[in-house]
């Protein structure tokens, strides 16, 4: 049998362990594959693109154990009442191939996009950072809420959304939590004095949600929501200032931020920063930018703390998804076992 | 919520509606598909392989309808008590990306290679066939007996396996169903007058179980079991001498019998023959060989066969697989609506 963890039992385990504490927890296992970043079997995502949007795959491996996740991204969802993002994914074991576990993944990766953004965070932002604007109030902004809070201690946030009903959204989730949150009015706005900027917008083109001018010393951008081909978020003079961090080279040049530069700009792979191999923010006044498009490994990391946190729990359903013949060589004895005698 | 087909539905299907007639009403739905062959979104499958075995997936999209399936291959498992093959697979609207179909692919790739096969003999073999040679007596043996009798009213077999059990097994499978076995006494026996010789061995190597002196005039071989790198049946004389059909050249080349040949080697892919582009079979004594390796589209039409038998029955079950909030861009509300009140 295989585990299985579906939307309500997600959220019964979110609930009842804490977002927040999750995240935080989860960012430590992000930070954990990333130090062994080159023991992975790794592959751009497979990518099936209409005039709709992208369903993607994302596998990867670490010899040991197998996952991918299946997301999509459709930027006019909402506006007919579906999410932009959904997504669910595997575990497996690779000395067999059967699949262990599998669990829904528009909630999990959620919180793996926010921890590995917190991860991130924790190499490249000042420590003590205390204030973050917020440009986009969507689906994701929350979980980047308590990601700050859980790695820097960010209480602090400045928001801009296009749609005031959104950050009206932000506040009614997040002031119970104990943020100070402040409706700001422009992105200039919401910029202005911040240590930590977080760009997760949702719209599909060629954006500048930041403006060179805008970005003073010392701040660490966390551009989250260009992430593919045709969507970016950063006016690019940005990027030429700033020290460019990124996750898989090969994908982020196709789908980050960087996308608007050329070929050989200079990025530095947090993973090396991770090892200890390469230095993350080395001044105060460093320009830190982490060009974060998600890459498998990060699932992988989520879907292994899930396996951790709630195997044996009654967060998980049996579910009867692999054949189990009592005579491996006899598939077609399963369908003869159970005809009705006589 | 996701429509769910469980092993234990799959087999109460397959054992209710008749696995032969399943396997014909589904070659029908393959033909179809392979007919609209140049509509379909292809790429190669990805894999990852290990000393242990292969996880592969597989996905494919008519731009309608996306499918992907995940299938491992494990030479070693019987030995072990596993299957050999273990598969599942989805089916999603392109339009939202939402994924509406999860099934149990295990049992439905046994029928769907079977299907296709079958559906490559009513072009390939000779119409008057009526006696198969079977060489291998494993998971997919039955199955393709079931194919040949639904497409060619074949009913004489003659089985080789180098494990006698194997053949017992596939004897108090078949005998009941109305087939007359012939247990032969070798793999030259079993081919010696058959019209159809169907090959589909799991040992991972370049094996010959087929021998270039054993084959006839006008013979039909349905080479099934070399299908990844490292992985063939066929003195590779046999191919120079017959006409070879294949599903997707650039995947055959790396996986099926012909890896054993130059790069040039001249294939015509089976799509073509259906759709009325290039011949299929030209002559009686013409020797014909489907080079079967597996192909995503296969498993589309598996599984949209599937959704058409099974919505709205009994043998699925509402999987809570998406998350859906009610206001799309609000999913950390979902967390505190399940709150507790108070």
């Amino acid at each position: 049998m295989t585990d299985f963890v579906d939307v309500r039992s997600m959220v019964r385990w979110m609930l009842e362990s804490g977002v927040e504490r999750l995240i935080t927890r989860m960012s430590a296992y992000v930070e954990d594959d990333f130090r062994r970043w080159e023991t992975f079997d790794k592959t751009p995502r497979i990518a099936s693109h209409t005039p709709y949007g992208v369903i993607e795959l994302m596998p990867t491996s670490d010899y040991e154990t197998y996952s991918f996740k299946y997301v999509n991204g459709h930027p006019s969802n909402p506006a007919r009442g579906f999410q932009t993002v959904t997504a669910f994914g595997v575990l497996s074991q690779v000395h067999n191939g059967y699949p262990v576990l599998l669990a829904e993944m528009t909630l999990l990766t959620a919180m793996r996009t926010a921890a590995t953004s917190a991860m991130a965070a924790r190499h490249l932002a000042r420590p003590d950072a205390s204030r973050m604007a917020l440009i986009g109030a969507g689906s994701q902004s929350e979980f980047q809420a308590l990601a700050f809070r859980g790695a820097l201690g960010i209480e602090d946030l400045a928001v801009w959304d296009t749609d005031p009903d959104a950050v009206s959204k932000l506040e009614r989730n997040l002031a119970p939590l104990g943020f100070r949150i402040e409706r700001a009015a422009s992105g200039r706005d919401a910029v202005r004095g911040a240590d930590v900027v977080t760009t997760c917008t949702a719209d599909k083109a060629l954006a500048r949600v930041l403006e060179d001018a805008w970005i003073e010393p010392g701040m660490h951008l966390n551009a989250i929501g260009g992430d593919c081909p045709g969507k970016t978020e950063l006016d690019p003079a940005i990027l030429e200032r700033g020290d460019v961090f990124v996750e898989y080279t090969p994908q982020t040049r196709i789908e980050g931020e960087i996308q608007q530069l050329g070929p050989d700009s200079p990025v530095t792979e947090l993973w090396e920063v991770v090892a200890g191999r390469r230095p993350g923010r080395t001044s105060r006044d460093q320009l830190t930018i982490f060009d974060s498009v998600g890459f498998a490994i990060e699932d992988f990391s989520a879907l292994r703390f899930l396996r951790d946190e709630v195997t044996g729990t009654s967060y998980t359903a049996a579910l009867d998804l692999v054949a189990e013949p009592d005579d491996p060589k006899d598939l077609f004895g399963l369908v003869a076992a159970m005809a009705p005698v006589g």
